[in-house]
């Protein structure tokens, strides 16, 4: 009977869930927030949660086999030192949520829903359309192939960039992530859907920016380090990208005084884009938990090197 | 060589683009608008333009054979007594920036994106989704089949309704138009896109927006005879329908003082859901164009008696 211990707000909620799924050797215990001290983290094998929580419980927890994020990050431990367990993700549960949001976005802003939907008199003008344009998408695992599938549906091409260039099913081209201003070249839209890792960071920049068609939009609903700010805010004010959806910063909540709030043409959606469903996420959990018991291999394991 | 005038606004334009196709014994001349008086109309044996500018023209040309709408819309022709010519529309053209349109606008009210669009604080909450759930399509065309087809990439339910209830590929079933209420029954969207005729006229009054979810949305890209207005009005007002998108109605342009400008949940998108492009319409056009001159049955024919 491995101890399992779920961290975070959530965690009450997960344990009700998991209670009721009859898993084998079922035994758990849950802390609504990290503790300190040792006592509350005794004998723990398997550790669930969000990962920011988790890294402050891992120093308490000498026989932890086994941590399971609950979110698909998980950089908040890829980047510390200790890599002495399994680190398994969430994956495959986001996919449906972030094609509504890249696409959603994407139609709002060419149908320009925002200023439709406060019209108070007539506005007839012709709207602008997907069809036939270029999207490149960075990030190719099971989130970025939800979306390029949506977005082929409308018509668009779809380019994909990952670490070493391979052809995803799904995608007319892909590049390497060090080919970035030629995989940019030429686009309508970019949406970034990647994980914060070392290779990811400052990965789009003023080459990126100028490499893209006059008047692209610009999405980013996966994790912050990829953008060098500064560069993003000159292309919105030069009007060199038309408008950019930002869902994720490095600070958040972003303060209500900041300066980013009153770019025009800058959408910041707090983090809502997919946002985690703690009946799929301890889904994922039960289907690793009965592989964890059989001494079968984990589901979804992040390479700690790699980040992802 | 058969007598061509083209009428409108784009005649001009259309006359360019067809000389520029090389088309068989090909001539014409055009109209701005239609004037008084035969001269104009001698020995024309086809006319193209918008329906509601040839109908002002019919009159004058006894010798018309073939009458080509720019328009997908036919009614004004449809409703008059004259029906000694064969009527062709515009099909085909309009799936997609009509699924553009549907799924932008059903997407962006999900995901909160009118407000969103104006956030200047962070703002969590989590947004709906459209994943699982229910969506009625009013007519069956070449039109609802491009929506049917995008939402089910979005993971929705997709029902049709048609004149007589036949299965049409990409709906999960299809009702017929005396089961307006059945066929309503349990959507979280009603969408119709239906074309103006005497049996599409009132189909949707408080009998369809009863049997609707609760919180249901409601849009309207078709024609604006088929929604009760008092019924959709008192439906918006009392919470029963969470919104609707209103893109047609009997007045266009809607006067700016008119009261449906201000009710909160009504979004009003001045007929801009599918604008026709002249270079489809015209292709549309040369098609029809070859096979008249070739003696061939037309493409696209209207049923007068049916109405599209």
């Amino acid at each position: 009977m491995p101890e399992v211990l779920i961290v975070g707000d959530e965690s009450e909620h997960y344990c009700e869930l998991l209670g009721a799924m009859a898993l084998p050797e079922w035994h758990c215990r849950y802390l609504n927030a990290p503790v300190r001290g040792a006592e509350a983290y005794r004998d723990v094998e398997v550790l669930f949660g969000p990962p920011d929580l988790l890294l402050q419980s891992l120093p308490y927890c000498n026989s932890v086999k086994w941590v399971q994020s609950s979110w698909a990050g998980v950089a908040p431990l890829t980047q510390a030192p200790r890599r002495d367990y399994t680190l398994t993700g969430v994956k495959g549960i986001f996919g449906g949520p972030m094609r509504e949001y890249v696409l959603g976005w994407m139609l709002a802003l060419e149908r320009n829903i925002p200023s439709r939907s406060q019209a108070r008199s007539w506005q007839y003008s012709v709207d602008g359309s997907l069809n036939g344009k270029s999207m490149g998408i960075m990030g190719t695992g099971s989130i970025g192939c939800a979306v390029a599938q949506a977005a082929k549906g409308f018509g668009l091409k779809v380019r994909g960039l990952n670490s070493d260039g391979r052809l995803v099913d799904g995608f007319d081209a892909c590049f390497e992530s060090g080919s970035a201003v030629a995989f940019a070249d030429g686009l309508d839209y970019l949406v970034a859907l990647l994980p914060a890792t070392n290779a990811t960071a400052g990965l789009i920049n003023n080459g990126v920016f100028e490499a893209l068609n006059p008047g692209a939009l610009f999405l980013n609903a996966g994790r912050a380090n990829c953008v060098v700010m500064t560069d993003l805010q000159s292309s919105l004010t030069s009007g060199k990208l038309r408008a950019a959806v930002l869902d994720v910063l490095e600070c958040e909540p972003l303060p209500a005084g900041d300066p980013l709030w009153a770019l025009e043409n800058l959408y910041i959606t707090s983090h809502t884009a997919a946002p985690t469903q703690a009946s799929a996420v301890v889904a994922v959990f039960a289907e690793n938990y009965l592989r964890f018991v059989a001494g079968e291999p984990l589901l979804h394991q992040v390479h700690f090197e790699r980040g992802y």
